[in-house]
C-alpha cells in the first residue's frame, strides 16, 4: 500500500481538511479521514496545500546551475546575448544532459511538479541538446513532467538546417515548436510562421513563440500568429512567450491584439521580467479571457543570474513588479503559476479535486495571498502521492 | 570567556578564513586561529561572511506581523493610503509595542542587525507609539540595534501641534526627525522644511525626509532640503526616502538635482518599489558619489502585504527592477543593505575589520553576488558575538 494521508491541510480555495492519496492520485478529501493499514502521514496543521508549482517557460538545457559562479559579461541586445552565450557554452563544455539533470532537481525542491522547458534546436549542436534533456527528463519521470519545446535560439530563416532539425525534433519527441522573433531575429515574419505552423500542424504539436520584438514590431507579429492560429485551427495550441511589446500599446491597439489572443486562445507567458522591461498588463488580459501562465526563464544561465527557479518567488515578482497588493490579484499570479501553465501544457488530471493526481505543495501560508506575499521555502513537494522534497530539499537518488 | 570562532568563512571581499570573536568583537581574522578555551566554533565551510544586514527604513510600529492575514482594501492615493491605515489600525487596536517586538524577531531571523525605523508621532497617537517602540527597542538591544526616526505619518504643518510633538519625541529619544512631502501633503515646504530642520538643529538630530512627490515637485523640494541642509551645516545628516523623482528626471535635471545630493552629502533610500513606480537610478547616483541605503520599509502592513522584512531578498529585488547581472551591480545592491545603511545611521564599529562589531551574517553563497542573486535562508546570524538565529529562526527569549 502505498498510501498517504495529508491531514488537516487548509486547501486553496477551501476548507481545512485531510486528503487522502492512493495509487498516486487524490482518493479523498474529507474531515477526519481513516487511515489505510500502511499509510504515512503528513501532519500539515493547517498549512496551506495548493496543486504542484508550474514552470511554464524553461531553459533547462543551457543552465549553469551546479558549476563555478559566472560573471554576468553580456551585451545588453538580444544578439549579443545569444553571441555571448554561444561562446560562454562553447568554453565551458558542459553536458546539456547532466546540467538539465542538475535544475530539474532544484525545481523539484522548489515544488515544480511540471516544466515546459525551450531546448536549444539548431545548426551548432542539432539535436544533441534534445537528446540530452529527454533522457534526463525519462530518468526523472517520477518526481517531475517535462514537457519539451525545440527551440531555434539562433534563429530559423536565418539559419539553414534548422527547419529541418525542428521537423526532426518533433518527429523524435518534442511536443511543441518553438519560434523566436520572426521580425527582429529573422528579418522574414512570413517565412518563420508558415514553416513552423506546417511542422506543428503536420506533427500534431503546439506551437510557444519567443516574442521579445517591442511596440508596433510585437504587435503586427501577434496580427500574423493569430491569423494563423485561425486558419490552421489551433486555437489553445499556440502560446507567445514575453510579449513585451503587450506591456507599450496605446489602450485601443492593445484592445485590439487582446481581442485576437482571446478569440483565437493565445496564452500567454510573462516572467516579469528584471530592468524595467515592459510586460503584459496581467490583471487586464486575465479580465478579457486571455489565458496567462508564468515560468522562470533562463536560471542561472548566460542570459541573467536572477532566476531563482522558484515558481512562488516568481508569483511574488508577477505581483511586485505589476503592483497587485490586493487578494485577487495575489491569487492571479498563484494562479499562472499554477492552473494556468497546467491547462497550456495539457498537465492530465492537474488540481487538487478527487481523482487529481496528488501532485501537491505544502507550505506554512493562511491562504494563496500570504504564500505568495511571504512565498515560504516548501515544507513538502509530493509528486504523484509521494514526497519528493521537504523543507526546500529535494529527497531524490543522488547523480551519478 | 564568550569567545566564537567562524572557521572556513568566505569574508566579502576577501579570502577564505578563520574569524576569532572575543567580547562581542571580531578579536583575528587569519588562517587556523587557535580558540580558547571555551570559545563555540562554527563550521563555515566556505559560506559567505557579510557583516549584518542593516534595514535603513522600517516602520515598526505599524506591522501587522503575527496577526491573522489583512486583505489589503486601501485606494492607491497616498492621501487614502494615510486615511486607510488610521482607521485599520483604530479597528484592531494593536499595541504598537508589542508589534515591534514581533517584527523585530523577524527581522533579527533574516539577519538585520541593524535598522532605522520611522515612527509615527501626530496629534493622533500623540507619544504612544514612540514609547511604545523604545520600550522595546531596549528590550531587544542584545539582538538588533534600533535608530528611531519621529515620524509625522498626517503630516506637519496640515497637522497643529505636530511640530511640538516632534521637538518633544526628540528630547525623548527620537534620533532623527523626519518629514513627509512638503508639497504634496502640506502644500507649505518653507514651512515643513523650516520648522523640521529648525528641531533637527536644535536637538542633535539627523533629517529623513519621506519625499514620494514625483517629477519637477520632489525635485523642487530637494533643491530646498539641499538649501536648508548647506546653510545650517547638516552635510552627513540628512536622508530622503524615496524619492521616487530621481527616477523621472530629464538628464540635465538629474546631472543638477545629484550634484546637490553629493554636495551636500544627501542620502538616498529606495527600496525598489513595486508597481512600476519610478525610483532612482541607483548605479548612476553611486558612480557619482551620492550616498545610498535601502530598507524593508512598511513589513505587512496597510501599505502593502509585499514587503518580507528580509534586506537580502531586497538587495535581489534592488538588482531585479534596476536590472543588474552583472556583480558589480550585484554588489552595489548588498552595499545598501549593508554598508550604506550603517554609514547613514552612524553605526559605531560597523564592518569585517578587525576591532569592528562582531555583526555578522552567514549564507550558502560563492560571493556576494550569488549570495544576492539566490537570497538564501541565513544559517547564522551573529550579534555581538552571540549566534542570534540560525537556519532562518531567531533563537530569542519567548514574548510575554
Amino acid at each position: 500500500m502505498d498510501g498517504l494521508i495529508v491531514r488537516g491541510a487548509r486547501l486553496w480555495q477551501g476548507p481545512v481538511a485531510d486528503i487522502a492519496i492512493a495509487g498516486g492520485r487524490i482518493a479523498a478529501i474529507g474531515r477526519e479521514l481513516p487511515a489505510h493499514a500502511g499509510s504515512d502521514t503528513l501532519e500539515a496543521r493547517g498549512c496551506l496545500v495548493m496543486p504542484g508549482l508550474v514552470d511554464g517557460h524553461a531553459h533547462l538545457d543551457k543552465t549553469l546551475w551546479g558549476t563555478p559562479w559566472h560573471s554576468h559579461r553580456a551585451g545588453p541586445t538580444l544578439l549579443e546575448r545569444i553571441d555571448n552565450e554561444r561562446r560562454v557554452l562553447g568554453e565551458l563544455g558542459l553536458s546539456p544532459q547532466r546540467q538539465s539533470a542538475r535544475l530539474l532537481r532544484h525545481l523539484v525542491a522548489r515544488g515544480t511538479t511540471h516544466v515546459r522547458t525551450h531546448v536549444d534546436v539548431g545548426p551548432d549542436m542539432q539535436l544533441a541538446h534534445l537528446h540530452g534533456v529527454q533522457a534526463m527528463c525519462e530518468a526523472h519521470r517520477e518526481f517531475i513532467d517535462v514537457q519539451i519545446v525545440a527551440f531555434p535560439q539562433t534563429g530559423v530563416m536565418r539559419q539553414p538546417g534548422t527547419l529541418d532539425l525542428l521537423d526532426q525534433a518533433a518527429l523524435d519527441g518534442a511536443q511543441v515548436i518553438g519560434g523566436l522573433d520572426p521580425i527582429g531575429v529573422d528579418n522574414d515574419p512570413h517565412g518563420q510562421l508558415n514553416a513552423i505552423f506546417a511542422i506543428a500542424e503536420r506533427r500534431g504539436c503546439g506551437i510557444d513563440i519567443h516574442l521579445h520584438d517591442r511596440g508596433e514590431t510585437g504587435a503586427a507579429t501577434i496580427e500574423m500568429i493569430a491569423e494563423r492560429t485561425r486558419a490552421l485551427g489551433l486555437a489553445g495550441r499556440v502560446a507567445l512567450s514575453h510579449a513585451f511589446c503587450l506591456g507599450m500599446l496605446e489602450p485601443a491597439r492593445l484592445d485590439a491584439i487582446v481581442a485576437l489572443l482571446r478569440d483565437n486562445d493565445i496564452a500567454v507567458m510573462t516572467h516579469a521580467p528584471s530592468g524595467g522591461t515592459p510586460f503584459p498588463p496581467i490583471r487586464l488580459l486575465a479580465e478579457r479571457g486571455v489565458r496567462l501562465f508564468t515560468g522562470s526563464d533562463g536560471v542561472r544561465d548566460c542570459w541573467s543570474p536572477l532566476n531563482t527557479g522558484d515558481m512562488l518567488e516568481r508569483a511574488y515578482l508577477l505581483a511586485y513588479l505589476s503592483g497587485f497588493r490586493d487578494d485577487a490579484g495575489l491569487e492571479l499570479a498563484l494562479t499562472m503559476a499554477t492552473h494556468g501553465g497546467a491547462q497550456v501544457m495539457g498537465a492530465e488530471g492537474y488540481g487538487l479535486d478527487v481523482g487529481c493526481a496528488a501532485d501537491l505543495v505544502v507550505v506554512q501560508a493562511e491562504n494563496a495571498a500570504e504564500a505568495v506575499a511571504m512565498h515560504p521555502l516548501r515544507r513538502w513537494v509530493i509528486k504523484r502521492g509521494r514526497v519528493v522534497a521537504r523543507d526546500g530539499s529535494a529527497k531524490l537518488p543522488a547523480l551519478d
